[in-house]
């Protein structure tokens, strides 16, 4: 790949942590390796001839003022961000946080200067990466990257990608929008999903089951507030047949624990019967770095996304539609070639 | 189905407690319910024709004191046997349990007795489900089974359907031999295998893995002394991929206890790195009833077999390949209709 | 025990089906074995010349309308009310439950008929088990409890003992009065405390430590709005030494699942390091009938009361301290004989 | 302490590399922190007089051929040994291991070498930390240190304090003998013991219990083959009243898991009765460094034993009586002042 990804990211939460602390991890190891094959923990090294050392950031937006006019890589350290530091020590971007956009009564401001930056940067993709909630950020953070010629990527469960005149105007532009809400690399759902199934496949009866999840970063503390939303989209991941989701609980924030910092632990039951009525149960504890979670997917969606801007592919990449948790509907997320 | 399905049993552990105690149960429900559909823990309220309630023990053999001539709804209570008393009543079958093959030195006797028993009762399938580790009686009854005009059903890791010269002679009489060794409906390999299955997939690096298992019946007293065969098909039961294998291991009995019973408890953790070399763990307890595990199976097994019997369709039958651990190759398996 | 212990009963919840339940449950084992010792689950199988068979409930109040005039053996089944059926058949009481206190506006009623019918049961005690949190209700009884002589036993955090005032009326008129807030008989608090206890009696350091539970009854429902005085009192009862309370969090209520029914699930980490900085770790997951928990403590509480009310020591019952979560300071404590 | 306590070692397996490193370890603490107070993990920072980094470890023997000629600091790295390294780099000790007590037939040679080396380097007190099981060499090492005028501790359950000869030979010589089989610091029997505790304290029925470790040293790759004796004394060591201990079952090795290296996990369950008959149950995982659960008591048991020598107090300690699981009985262990 000769020309690196050129990414702008907006939010720089524990995710941005991730990524950007993630990305340095990688080019040591292609360094030390001498190739980008085999990378632990990836699930593409290379993709749509992207590698992940591939990847640059080279425009940042926050509205922290502790964040604000700081290098991304120091950036990411400043709390509440509590993912944890995995390299002794990380090189500067160069890339100063910019203030994002802002939202004084009804009156969001701030586009021009975003615009700018991005501009300025010459970004490809605006990664948007904020708290779950605030649609309007996400709306403004759209007409942003439609003006600056970026394609968007919506990492949050706010509805980006699924609102059809949105993914036009990306689609009229040649601009990719990937989105939306990303699905995790390996998380609770697919977990649950798995047993829930082979427990149905082979002729068990399930009388019950729970998923009661608790972590220490910002998500879970927003989620123990407003959690309803998230509950019906985690149920909904497990794909139960009829009647059994009824057998089913989720619990997508039981608490907040400061003390769990980045990790989010996921604690699951099941309770079954099977020959002659007789019963079976299973308990099981998942304990997973919640932001490497989200990062280890953000990878292949920018890398996505990318791809489709240098080529011209406007709306929706059908190729990231299994790594997201609420993509488009098939119909119109087609697609046009500007 | 108007003939019910003929079953002689050799064995009366508790897989025979299970399915005796099994069928009356469901033969409760499909009388309640006034239909064979709908049968909770079963794969197949129907296979083949037959209905679970369709299946008849109408001989049945062992060599404990206590058991012999006993009817074989009393017989599956006396211990060893563990498996629970999962109705208030079971009604009697009036069967009797008949002496069963022995070894005295080298001889093996009781060929005569037993052929009879199954010619007079009519048996169409022989189940063989003595505890693990005594070839000489599985080959005994294979020849009492082949004499009497049976088909074979063999729920052990000692080999008949692998061994080419029994399958032929199987064959050749146009009698079924269905084995080797069955794999449970609902067990720690089916579970194990499909979490690491996910972490792999989903380009995780899988660190370690190690499942143990213990419970309370004679299988757990046996095994903890002569675990190693068993070990290495647990591990080939988790179809790993190169160079995984050797980061999992398994302890097939880490223990015999007594206050268990027939429950089997097995216990698994998995260590695994994602993006950015950030760690995640799995701890997992399965409960389950061992012999309904293997009760679950077998009534499929029997089925299968009973089938092929009536249809003159002698040797292996496919259908059941997937609920055994060691069927015979493909190549040699073929059955041939006389 | 010439005279059985005449019991009152406000709020018909779990707690009351667990109580009549259980009475009724060791009454059985007692007439079996011929002997009121040696009762399993019970800490004190006679108590202040009581055994559990003495109590018995001679009047019963509620507000819900499908409670009200129905006997109480029938009232402990209405839903909400979800504590399990632990025996096919219970006896009935002959005592329908009453209308209870209600506020209407700022105005609480019923005062004169629940006087009545307890002055008509010659009530000696009148336990108190409503919903946490209405301190209205709490009052009134009290009010009720004086006015017709009789005891108290206060279950709920609400203030009644805790009152100097309300323990003074009581000890004045030679009544007594047992509160605050029952103790489980074994509960996350105390096995929380133990583990914590001895690893710091062994010179190691908590690093960090969580205890989150869930259930399925309305206490659960009720915490999970409101669970910050909740979470004092648990962290409270913990007992930690200067700095480590830190350390320790504690979710009262991570959620509300209806399948768990009048269960209560605890789970509880401890990290902690040992001799050279090495790492160490509890995970923990106790399953308690939660109501159950509570009537082992009330069948002692109400025995404490019982036996000072015929005796004429007024006020706080000094045996029933270590059975409380927040008894009165010592030093306004002091009953008086009459 | 103006004098260091002066400590010979036989047997460098892990027990030896945790006290080696945790000693360094300390040291680095206090020389940060400018005081021997208030170090994480220990239940002593000085005991007798003796701060943690007073000890020196001034002769070290054993039989493995990679370990003889070698200085301690490395030796403890040589395999089987599997405790982690806790530091980047550990300090050359200048000591060398010399080659210890070797059995050929029936005949234990080399305590001229050993007695010469403890003489040389003026020890003052000889850890016995070799394998279980070698009687012989516990024997051997006996004789050395009674030659060389040297205390004795001895980690293992082989008997040396409670043979009555041996601890008044000791004590005739006015040096301290402070064995046998130390307890952990924090291990599966305290905590399985602390809640079996409370739960009959408070008058729950136990219904059944069991314990089972795994782990990944030479310890469970022997135990598993030779558990019986262990499992008897991990019994005992829970204090059952009468009749409990039928119903408790603890498998001292469940298995030996190579991925586990140093480390021990305990899987205990507890099924219980409560009120009215309902149950209630507790699982627990308990992982815990192996080695360092020995050296945080080992470091405690040297420093009695040496103060002891210093002051010519002769055979048994009473101070160290608590952490051991057999020491001698109390009337035959009292020392006397030479």
């Amino acid at each position: 790949m000769t020309h690196p990804l050129r990414l702008a990211v907006a939010g720089i939460g524990n995710n941005i942590s991730a990524l950007v602390q993630g990305i340095h991890h990688y080019r040591m190891i292609i360094q030390q390796q001498g190739a980008a094959s085999d990378l632990p923990g990836l699930r593409n090294p290379v993709l749509e001839g992207f590698s992940v050392a591939d990847v640059e950031i080279v425009a940042a937006f926050d509205v922290d003022p502790n964040k604000i006019g700081v290098d991304v890589t120091d950036a990411v350290f400043v709390p509440p961000n509590n993912y944890p530091r995995i390299a002794v020590e990380n090189p500067k971007t160069g890339v100063m946080v910019v203030e994002g956009l802002r939202k004084e009564g009804d009156v969001v401001t701030g586009h021009e200067r975003v615009i700018d930056a991005m501009k300025r940067a010459k970004a490809e993709v605006l990664l948007y990466s904020l708290p779950t909630g605030l649609q309007w950020a996400l709306d403004g953070y759209v007409e942003c990257a439609l003006a600056a010629g970026a394609g968007l990527v919506n990492c949050t469960p706010e509805s980006a990608a699924r609102k059809p005149e949105t993914l036009h105007a990306f689609a009229a532009k040649g601009l990719a929008l990937v989105g939306d809400d990303l699905a995790s690399q390996f998380g609770a759902s697919v977990v649950h999903r798995a047993l829930l199934g082979i427990l149905m496949d082979r002729g068990l009866d399930l009388i019950s089951s729970y998923q009661i999840n608790i972590g220490g970063n910002e998500d879970f503390r927003n989620l123990r507030e407003n959690g309803a939303s998230k509950l019906r989209s985690k149920i909904n991941a497990l794909n139960l047949p009829n009647g059994a989701s009824d057998r089913v609980e989720v619990i997508p924030s039981g608490g907040y624990l400061a003390q769990l910092y980045d990790n989010k632990i996921s604690m699951m039951n099941i309770e079954g019967r099977g020959w002659g009525g007789t019963s079976l149960s299973i308990d099981l504890r998942l304990k997973v770095q919640d932001s490497s979670n989200a990062a280890g997917v953000i990878i292949d969606l920018i890398r996505f996304a990318a791809a489709a801007v240098r080529d011209h592919r406007g709306g929706f990449v059908e190729g990231a539609r299994s790594l997201l948790k609420s993509p488009p509907p098939m119909e119109v997320a087609v697609g046009e070639r500007r």
